[in-house]
């Protein structure tokens, strides 16, 4: 596996040029160690910089990967003098999407209050609503979640319904199936009238086992038999409701909070 | 304010393209609405996606951005028949960043895959945690935090703390300084031996009685006077405590977190 660094520069919190990191998920037979240098807003801290990649580049045997938002051109320029793979935001993606809009694009520091409108309180209404309504915590307010998760005991409802408010603004409550509603073989009474925003996740046995076993070791909970009987049970439950579900074992929660996302707003579509 | 639509289209989730929706925040006079596009993988579906753009273009009056990760070239042509502003991923950045590292890129569903990896599976382990410690829920397990905040209550610390976990896998715990705190005047005894990992949040009185009021209005708890008198004793705590504290009042949970990593891996630097 080659390995290369990544390096993260910017004169403000890094956000940015962070995100960009996603890029590198295409190249998974490079193995890439990823430094972030927010607010390098100095000449000195350009120094800084520099020096770190010539350091890298003799650690790794070739040159990094610079993903930079510099607003500041003699900024810029200086940290280019320096040999490495540069992708300039600035350059290539903000300067001309700014003579498309007819606009001088917002640097640094100024970004953050841009981010804090109506969307932003959103988000951050959604992650208490979803931190409130996690693993069936409560039933109140259930008629405000737009998503409910159900599953078995540690099939990822919980990242999925993090990631679903942190990322989309979304209000994911989350509801776990136990032995109780197995016996029982219908989901709980309190989730019926919801049926229309449930969303089901599953995971094969063998990752549920190796999961449980992790919190508690050799317990009947974690044995490979009870994931194997709670899984076909839970998937019978679903199916009878008519739930959509998806498979978690190995899909990220980004993957299954876009699956999500689109049945939910095409309820038609099945995935 | 300029109103302009933002296409997301993917083979994929979309989650590489959607990252790239913080480029827009470069541009505050212009609003935005976002449309994601996600698993546009055929000839059909390509076609929605420009009967959408033609639709955005009419109802704005003018062209909409269009950041697109289409693997296949094909698709890639097509969507780009109509009239818009294209960000294409692959020409632009991931076909060089391949040449550059000698590597054919992945694409599509083949991604999500690359990145259940180690760091994928400790965010999730950090995401666990940080729900768990969430507002002093519990002192076990403190020793394993990476980070702990403190503040008064509403200031900031959950979201923050969720917003650690879930992008940089920090297991980060939250505990609130709370009247019993402030009659001692010192932090809860349990916080005494992790002080090297506390970081403090503070708001300015006026937010935090804002925010409290959409919770408890008219109530005590929630009055500017009590805020007011809240935030400064929690202020000289956390100064007797040699904590360093950032104000979150008008910076978004990324911004903040930016702050607090930079701080933890240079204990030295006070924000």
């Amino acid at each position: 596996m080659i390995k290369r660094t990544a390096f993260f520069v910017s004169d403000g919190t890094g956000i940015t040029a962070g995100a960009l990191g996603k890029l590198l998920e295409h190249f998974p037979s490079t193995h890439f160690t990823q430094v972030r240098l927010p607010f390098t807003n100095t000449l000195e801290k350009i120094k800084l910089a520099q020096e770190a990649i010539v350091h890298a580049t003799e650690e790794d045997g070739g040159r990094p990967v610079v993903i930079m938002t510099l607003g500041d051109i003699a900024l810029r320029n200086s940290l280019k003098q320096c040999n490495a793979y540069f992708i300039d935001l600035f350059n290539t993606f903000i300067d001309p999407l700014g003579l498309e809009l007819d606009q001088k694009p917002l640097t640094g520091a100024g970004i953050a209050h841009s981010v804090m409108g109506s969307s932003y309180n959103e988000r951050m209404e959604a992650i208490n609503f979803t931190l409130n309504h996690d693993d069936g915590m409560t039933n109140n307010g259930l008629e405000e979640a737009e998503v409910i998760l159900v599953g078995v005991s540690r099939c990822g409802k919980t990242p999925t319904s993090v990631y679903l408010a942190m990322q989309f603004g979304v209000k994911a409550a989350n509801y776990p199936l136990i032995p109780e509603d197995f016996e029982r073989g219908t989901l709980p009474a309190v989730l019926h009238k919801h049926i229309g925003k449930i969303f089901g996740l599953t995971i094969k046995a063998e990752r549920l086992h190796a999961v449980r076993n992790e919190r508690r070791a050799g317990s009947f909970y974690a044995s490979l038999d009870n994931c194997r009987q709670e899984i076909a049970t839970a998937e019978t439950l679903m199916r009878n409701a008519g739930i959509t579900w998806a498979d978690s074992t190995s899909r990220s929660v980004e993957e299954l909070s876009a699956i999500i996302l689109e049945k939910m707003r095409h309820p038609a579509i099945s995935k």
